[in-house]
């Protein structure tokens, strides 16, 4: 299914941005964040929690501020530290908080986050105000910073990706939007004039950063097998090929890959196609929260520094004292990965990803036996299946749906225990839906063809 | 010295985006980021720690990666989880850092941080992936969020820079720079060929912004008076003023006000202008790891609902489901603000900004009592005052200086005790800096006024 994509990261993007490019190259089919419906939230006033039952469905509407939950921050009253009151209600908040997220973290299965870590031996250090101000090589006047644990973590990624320790430079980012903002920079500041390509399917911050940075944008057709739920990838070297083809040199075109969960799983995968520097690429982003799995969202950027260099003449118009995007960083980010990263090495990821793959394959296995159509793209750890018919369901495992499909992403903390008791749920559920024939199974047939479709006309 | 300037919060701009401006209007000091000399730094490679004693002036240099410090990360050992030495080494580098952290945290004097809070009863939250994915306002499949403490804390703000609660848009963002870029962008969207107008002392990411954007950018001249260091502000109302003078009705421009540190503080002062949505300014900022204190960098940013209305007109087109600029968000930023806003209130805020500009008021004098020249800007709590001769005593001190002065930020975590111990070990080396007659002090007369001088010349 995916044979023709199969290069970037899954949920990657490949920007190109090039002085000009021919419309025809090959279809590059990508992730982005899903915008499936989902249906009520917990409602959490004052501490208070109750479960909203309507459903509704999720619409993008932006500039509003409805306040279905929110925790209101009152004044303390001049007898508080007698009374203890303050403390106390702060407190019930707070354990109240810790077992709702216990609870949702336990049920959670469609975002590709690594939920299960253990960074109990770095409490002792939220203490401090770690600030990694401006740029990773450059020092700062505030000393409460840890580069020296960021440094570490971007060595670790340009190794990783085949880029010599005396040639690149990169940052511990927020987000993987960063990362893109970030790569996209500076690929403009290289070709002022050039035209951002992106796969339509691209994550939205691509698009974000073309309308910020007032870029020409064109948008690319992907293949329909090729769309963002199914952990689809970039096929990067057709990309470059087709440049090539095109008779566009080495140093007419910048590639950024967002290869934001896949960037570090793919290269643990056999037979997989390499994110690698020994391509013509400029630069690579990849989030920490993901794969690694981190208590906030983080990534890493690493380019050249060839590039970089470049942004640094302009220095003075830029007036800045460093090329990232933040100023103010956090520094607690770099150690948790650094700690992540030493405890488990190359090897330890390796393990990890197969496993992965390794239980994503079981429960495709196991949906198929269970007659649910199922499909799961070889290089990736996302399971596509039947949509459940209960938007309920779909909030309790935290799933993201597109039409008529779901999906899981196997990540190193969904175990085959979860798995399990997932698919008990959900063929006990389903037995519920179509006792009385009013509801069908969706067909599925053209979201990941008819092979994996076990809909009444495909089941045959 | 500050009478003319003395709106907007300490270290503050106000970026007017208009069609058109005279070049006239009263320029406005500013607060940025110091860039001034340091001398080495902790060198730390895998764990051993060695202080390099050479002075060195710091310079601008991007694109370079010199490892003049890294933990570097090992592939563990086959039977590395039999022995433990892993852990060990982890551990090892770990309370290494830590006694470091706390040195360094115990004579920190020069940035704007408030380096005391105890989040103890937040470490809990710690184990969880906790992100804000997009919008505040709109909820998302990912579960694991903070969104009901995000939005007491912007309701805290909206309600302290008197914006109704209906009317407001806004998010917790990762630093101030954030809060800057989004200000600007809306700006830039209510007026796509406006001009952007900063002080020329405005926060660098002002112009970063500008240039990311490609905006038309004119910087606007400084009173002599008014710089960085001395903890100027923007003159919001003479602003407001000279616009209204040349013609330009309220929907003309759009000011965004980054109040850093003090747009938490001013509010607080007697006497002190007002940051304020009454007044027809468009967005406002403020960080959250400065005068709250937060163990990584984050801020507040609000906006009025109507701007953001705008930006949503658009939303196809930005290709994006949210308004921030961010796409995941810290969730655990949030959550920290809240518990500190909720335990300190107003009033507890009022009481640490009155205790700061006590003990900034207590120092000033301590210094002149000296004979140290020393200026104190009656809003802030910044104090300016002669230059130590010493880079390894501004180093251990982490104090921000620029040409002859140098300047100590009185945060909450600044007791009396700490500046008598400093102030007994300036006046002790001091004694040893101009012993044999080699060394005087440095005139200042320049920087701060004659009066406040005590130099040999205007010691008098």
């Amino acid at each position: 299914m995916f044979g023709s994509v199969d290069v970037l990261p899954h949920d990657s993007i490949t920007n190109g941005i090039v002085e000009q490019l021919p419309a025809d190259f090959d279809p590059a089919a990508l992730f982005k964040d899903l915008l499936s419906p989902i249906i009520g939230e917990d409602v959490i006033v004052n501490g208070e929690s109750q479960n909203i039952t309507e459903k509704y469905e999720r619409k993008i509407v932006l500039g509003r501020n409805i306040h279905t939950m929110f925790l209101e921050i009152t004044e303390p009253d001049m007898d508080d530290e007698v009374t203890g009151e303050k403390e106390a209600y702060i407190a019930s908040v707070l354990a109240k908080y810790k077992k709702s997220l216990t609870e949702k973290t336990k049920y959670h299965l469609g975002y590709p986050y690594n939920l299960d870590f253990d960074y109990g031996a770095l409490s002792q250090l939220q203490h401090f105000s770690i600030n990694n101000l401006g740029d990773p090589f450059i020092e700062s006047n505030y000393r409460v910073h840890s580069r020296q644990f960021e440094v570490g973590v971007l060595d670790w990624f340009a190794h990783l990706w085949e880029l010599e320790k005396s040639q690149y430079w990169g940052y511990i980012t927020n987000c993987g939007t960063e990362g893109n903002l970030h790569g996209i920079l500076v690929g403009r500041e290289v070709f002022p004039d050039g035209i951002l390509y992106a796969s339509q399917e691209s994550h939205y911050s691509v698009f974000k950063a073309a309308r910020m940075y007032r870029m020409e944008c064109v948008k690319v057709d992907t293949l329909c097998s090729g769309t963002t739920v199914k952990g689809a990838v970039d096929d990067l070297d057709v990309v470059i090929k087709k440049l090539e083809e095109a008779g566009f040199s080495h140093d007419r075109f910048y590639i950024h890959c967002d290869g934001a969960l896949f960037g570090l799983m793919l290269p643990f995968v056999k037979h997989a196609p390499k994110v690698t520097f020994k391509k013509p690429i400029g630069s690579v982003s990849v989030s920490g929260h993901k794969f690694v799995g981190c208590p906030m969202p983080c990534g890493v950027l690493i380019t050249r520094l060839e590039h970089v260099n470049a942004l640094s003449r302009n220095v003075e118009y830029l007036a800045s004292r460093d090329a990232t995007i933040m100023g103010s960083r956090n520094g607690h980010a770099p150690i948790f990965l650094w700690y992540s990263l030493n405890r488990k090495g190359y090897r330890g990821f390796q393990k990890e990803v197969q496993k992965c793959l390794r239980n994503a394959h079981y429960f495709k296995g196991c949906l198929v036996d269970a007659g649910i159509g199922a499909m799961l793209n070889e290089l990736s750890s996302t399971v596509v299946f039947e949509r459940p018919h209960d938007e309920e369901f779909i909030r309790k495992w935290q799933l993201a749906c597109q039409g008529n499909i779901a999906h899981v992403v196997v990540m190193p903390n969904v175990t085959i225990k979860k798995l399990d008791d997932f698919l008990n749920e959900l063929v006990m559920n389903r037995a519920a839906w179509f006792e009385d024939g009013k509801n069908q199974p969706y067909c599925i047939a053209s979201d990941v063809g008819e092979n994996y479709c076990l809909c009444s006309l495909h089941r045959s």
